[in-house]
């Protein structure tokens, strides 16, 4: 399943590109003038492979998981929070679940590796029109990356594969745009040592306070992330080595969800920081998905922008974010069905019997 | 009218800032991990004098006006797309309309300005559902500035209170946030003697290239503003001086606007460069606007970062945007619309179960 994903994703289509920037220059407005919405608009033309593509249906996709290197005491809140929030969004009270409403997305919620059983909670939940609940665990929890292989690689390849599973569901039932987010406590480690590990960046540089660590547990999340990097070793240019060795099972759930929609012609907005490092996983294993990404916004957190900078990916806004859950990627679908319906419905000159410029 | 509406700006309400600030940090997310949106909702609060804001009735206010100073050949478009573009708000046709139907936002074009007689050609269009056109037109047109006052005092004072008017106007409809626009050929180049004057910069610092002008247009623009403020030596401790002899028509009314939201409790989206200047006025002469605004974007025009700085304004995004008429305010709306919602919709920990931070 992950080979026939990987080898269904092209390059973008050069004639709707084309056709999408030669109406861009049509449209009552001085060419350019609304500059990132123009670029926006003509990207997803190119991956929806049409000059005027609309965004209907809109769905944000929130894996979660449990990390082994909790045990080390990287993050300020209990491993259960995890499981506590997925119930949060399935109640629709978390952020993600009123930001998602707010821009016309249905939430999914994925348990790719929660370390408690959500089954019999879950049903007895009314979960807000629109939102789902699909359990696709690989495992409760990944082992601690800090002490040997945080997964098998065939848990590693399960969680990829749960990613793309749970896409092309959601494809079912109408999927113009999906915005990708997580719930994961501890998770900012694993996506600091993946970041560090892809990017070639040194661990400090890309280690961030999560949560809100103050400057010494700080300092102890870089030593258990160094140690994690040394005992493990993973290879960069092998993203399914890194992924298996660094986790975690979100992360991979992420990067999946991320091929699957690049194979099925579907712009992906990226969330914050832990959803870039699933963007380096999915970008390792097949660097033609780059061109589907659309990054929301730069975390607050440090490693983001290594991240980006090795994506090539300026993101569309900083509001000083760093909840995570899909709330960055939330906002920018909306901003980027704003970018698709300037294309679609402005008036062009001749429509609206407007001079242009004089030469 | 003025004088009644400067006196009725009061500060923001103290109550509802500090129960804001406490039912943020209730919610089921880590203290000050929706950075801006929180402080957004805040001010929101604040402005609203209600500890949970909500924002369903919105406006923008698109206002329009012509300038005399385009006799100077400031810039790439003629002067008769000013009437064409107000018509195509109209019809629903210019960015204006798809961004504020994007966010669900009511469209108000007002003509303080324009130098053709629009009433006969506007009563034949049929207006977009939600849109409506206000003739409050205080002259034909500016003077031209660089050869003397662009307004007398007392059309400087209709124009404001124009903007007064209007805003008022639309309260009884329901209005739980403005954002404030404008259409007039020519614009950037009061907007940028405004800038100058009240900031105390230099004009080839705050002077750009508005629709598109090359290097020797700008610098031709750069010199037509110098003269400009030659001839009419605006003191820049008397704002009311500044439009009127600067101008324009449609600044003034924005202004007015502002002034008049203000008043009446209503926050206040900053679109761009032009309405920047129009802050400025705004804020000159009742400084204690200020707080009730909220800068939507940072423009493309040099001349923005200025007028930001010297209101102490934070800009909410950078899309590389610079083609007014309220298209960035509109896109400002949403974004502070979603800061409500999470302000007003998250569940706490308490609501949710969910653990907090460990000690």
């Amino acid at each position: 399943m992950l080979e026939r994903t990987l080898s269904a994703i092209r390059p973008l289509d050069p004639a709707a590109l084309r056709q999408a920037r030669e109406r861009q220059d049509t449209l009552t407005k001085p060419p350019g003038s609304l500059g990132r919405l123009e670029e926006l608009a003509v990207q997803v033309a190119g991956i929806r492979r049409t000059a005027r593509p609309r965004i209907r249906h809109k769905a944000i996709l929130t894996m979660a998981g449990d990390h082994g290197v909790v045990a080390e005491g990287v993050s300020l809140y209990p491993q259960a929070v995890t499981a506590q929030m997925v119930l949060n969004f399935l109640r629709g009270g978390a952020a993600v679940n009123v930001l998602a409403a707010h821009v016309g997305a249905r939430v999914v919620v994925v348990d790719v590796g929660v370390a408690s059983d959500l089954a019999p909670l879950a049903s007895g939940l009314h979960a807000r029109a629109g939102s789902r609940f699909v359990i696709r665990k690989v495992a409760p929890g990944t082992a601690n990356m800090a002490r040997g292989p945080a997964m098998t690689p065939a848990e590693a390849r399960r969680s990829l594969e749960a990613g793309i599973e749970v896409l092309e569901e959601e494809l079912a039932k109408g999927l113009d745009i999906v915005g990708i987010g997580e719930m994961g406590i501890g998770n900012t480690t694993p996506a600091s040592a993946i970041t560090a590990t892809i990017t070639g960046t040194p661990p400090d540089q890309v280690t961030g306070r999560g949560t809100g660590l103050g400057d010494q547990a700080l300092q102890h999340k870089v030593r258990v992330i160094e140690a994690a990097l040394a005992v493990n070793r993973p290879d960069p240019r092998d993203a399914l080595d890194v992924l298996s060795k660094l986790g975690g099972l979100e992360i991979g759930g992420m990067a999946g969800a991320m091929l699957a929609a690049a194979a099925n012609c579907v712009p992906v907005v990226v969330d914050g920081f832990i959803c870039g490092a699933a963007a380096l996983i999915a970008c390792g294993l097949e660097p033609r998905v780059r061109d589907y990404l659309i990054a929301s916004h730069q975390s607050v957190e440090v490693g983001h922008q290594a991240a980006l900078r090795h994506l090539g990916l300026k993101p569309i806004f900083n509001l000083d974010l760093r909840l995570g859950e899909g709330t960055g990627a939330a906002l920018g679908i909306s901003l980027v069905e704003a970018a698709a319906r300037i294309l679609d419905e402005m008036a062009t000159f001749a429509e609206a019997g407007v001079s242009g410029a004089e030469a």
